[in-house]
């Protein structure tokens, strides 16, 4: 639980990085204003920096308790962010549906609010239902972290795909171009690194089967094109989507097969982009579908940097929401 | 595991409550001397107001390794027991019956022989046998904490009830009178609260579909009334239980609605009770059935206090159990 | 993440100990050198010792991160590697197959490389595959250590085998005689018990129903005896494996009866071995099927004190791993 504010949060890198709305909740990055995002992901570097000098840990978050709720399993998601919470010293719990009282007829309201009163302070929620964590915004004292919300957002994902384009563009964002490949509709990933990417001025470009890609997504700031390789040529990086295989249950595919030939990122469609650009995944990867294996393994392949760059991000969102209960007691 | 006993519970707070029964584990509130039940509390509210005061761990335990072994599930009860170890410094471990090696034929005493073997000091068990605790601390050399055992006791729940009626009623239990609505015969927090209850002076009344009040029970010292509207009348404070949904299944009950209309806990009935009477509920809730929700959000509700006073009561209970063991050594 | 190798490990214990391969991996006794085997032994020995002790944990390892990767379920185990890992400083994460992303189409290599990303220096592997381990360790950066892999070793149950002969036979391996009776065929307990043993100058003997005896097992070193009482005549220690209930269904069994009548450790074929010999059991036991229950908690009973021995090496096997990754860094 926070101390007094001007203890709370001492040691280095605390007061170095200031954000126009302090904020105890990361729901979206939606709306998020440009220099908001480019303050996370300066500090983001910051922390990316730490992780690769040294494993000592830090103790900025000594006075934070943070709770891990998972509702949706995930492995990388919840351990990214418990190692996140721990190398800032915070005091990190964990559970997952399987074992949530949800099971017992609580509602999701009252199981967060018992969480909270144990005297959590940032709870990091994933959930099927989008806007689960707006909605538990609207009543928590807790600062909410949006781990995933149905096929809403996926905020600490944007952040880190932005991170890893930001180390590999020297900061430059503006008069690039991405292509993001794949199951758009359904995709919360999509949905944050769109909001992000246009924020911050570069040009997004949708290609993927047509039962895949939203009406009226344009509203978003983003071109749709029918022809994968069109959308590739010249693009700056491209962003393969998970395919769920439950797609193919729905009747909205015809087969993997089919997928894979049609809309696979492989080494001929590496070929038509910018000699220096970088190829992305959020994982897990359905290797020879969505993605051919040696563009996965490839020297443009940035795939593991964005998971480095996940624990880079969870730690500078959670000090983030930290300073923001901080500054607000 | 335990140093020598001259270290090992140095800071604030060690030695500054005493118990008549010095004891490794928590197994019941039956039989509880009232001395030992008023120390528990008052340690505990000193833990609430560390709690309340910071988020700074301390270091009491550091010296204690805890095991949570849980072969039912629960997240609020689990989650608190480790908040409370590491709010002490102490190392916490968990598992659930699910990836437990009962399932692999080996027997409750052996699987926590080889946890205690460990060089775990405290072992926090729920299990769905009454009685599995005592069982354990018959052979174990470790501190048996009960955290629910079958429809026996849930101590540590009965304990944070208490704490909570004793801030409000300013400690003073004698001529106060509570009443208990609902499912008394499966309930193992029911039990735990009128054992403690009773001991402290406190008037208890039950009252609940005949075919879920225990024959009996007013050998506990307890009084059992058929209307519940008599029962709150007058009453300091009542505590809805859970409604398990298999009593329907077991033909003990007609109907869900039939049991809202006959048993909840609504506005009126509150009403019947003194004005500042308190609403607790052992949670999770049954909102619409136990309890009606704006009775359960309402001005006389501690339900969410009871929540924080968990894990001060699970720091104070931890704490003893670990002095009783370095007594001992 | 490891710091720079002159400051990662420098408490008591750093530098104290030397292996003659030193290894950031673990994957099987097999081939390991006598030298390195007493030499992990001896380092083990001393953190049995400490676990003897006091509860106080060490910072030795507080540059380093581990996870647990279990992908079959396993308390004792991951407990076990968690207290050490923690007893040490380490920080320590797990996940288990239930959540992980192999679930969602991930291969193995693929988890594991997003794990490693998280800048996680030692992962803890327990895969159903024989080989997993080996195979990962081929391609990652972070050091593998091997918690069982299918029916292939299980290199720390085989160190604490040692560990805790070595106690009772003061050092001396040579000379000495142990039966391994039972399902020899599908143990990965037997297997890396074998090579630990055999190096060390230990006669083995096995003795088992022919259908769970390998072919050729006697390449390994080792003498089969049709008779469990000529195994176990003069014998200084037996171990007995745990019978998998499965292997009924495979037709390798006619029936549990039949097997503890003619397989089971009991009283009358204790008393074959010499007066001082010990009974060991990996566990988990099945109680009057491989081992009679009044032997396995007789006084030449060693079962509990193997479980000790196990946090204790592997409290060592950690650290030995983490000293080979810092002297690469």
């Amino acid at each position: 639980m926070l101390a007094h504010a001007s203890t709370a949060l001492t040691p280095h890198g605390a007061g170095r990085f200031s954000y126009r709305v302090p904020a105890r909740h990361l729901l979206g990055l939606e709306g998020m204003p440009q220099a908001d995002l480019l303050g996370i992901l300066e500090e983001a570097q910051f922390h990316r920096e730490q992780l690769d000098r040294s494993g000592i840990a830090g103790r900025e978050l000594e006075s934070i308790t943070v709770c891990n709720a998972f509702f949706e399993s995930s492995t990388r998601t919840r351990v990214s962010f418990e190692l996140a919470a721990r190398r800032l010293g915070a005091t990190c719990v964990s559970f997952s549906s399987t074992d949530s009282s949800t099971a017992k007829g609580e509602t999701l309201l009252d199981t967060l609010r018992v969480i909270e009163s144990m005297r959590v302070d940032l709870v990091v929620v994933r959930h099927s239902s989008s806007g689960a964590p707006a909605y538990l915004a609207k009543t928590l004292a807790a600062g909410v972290i949006n781990a995933g919300d149905g096929q809403h957002e996926h905020p600490t994902q944007g952040l880190l795909d932005l991170l890893t384009l930001r180390q590999s563009w020297e900061g430059r964002f503006e008069g690039r171009r991405i292509a993001l490949v794949g199951d758009i509709a359904h995709s919360r990933v999509a949905r944050s690194a769109i909001h992000g990417l246009v924020t911050l001025g570069v040009q997004v470009v949708l290609a993927g089967p047509p039962t895949l890609i939203p009406q009226g997504v344009e509203a978003l700031g983003v071109e749709v094109m029918e022809s994968i390789d069109d959308a590739l040529t010249g693009a700056d990086a491209v962003m393969a989507l998970r395919l769920q295989h439950e797609r193919m249950d729905q009747g909205l595919l015809a087969s993997l097969a089919e997928y894979a030939r049609a809309w696979a990122i492989n080494a001929r469609r590496v070929r038509l982009m910018r000699p220096e650009a970088l190829v992305l995944h959020p994982g897990p990867m359905n290797r020879g579908i969505e993605i051919a294996p040696d563009v996965a393994d490839g020297e443009r392949s940035v795939i593991l940097a964005q998971v480095t760059n996940g624990v880079a991000v969870r730690c500078a969102v959670l000090r983030r929401c930290a300073q923001a209960l901080t500054e607000a007691a």
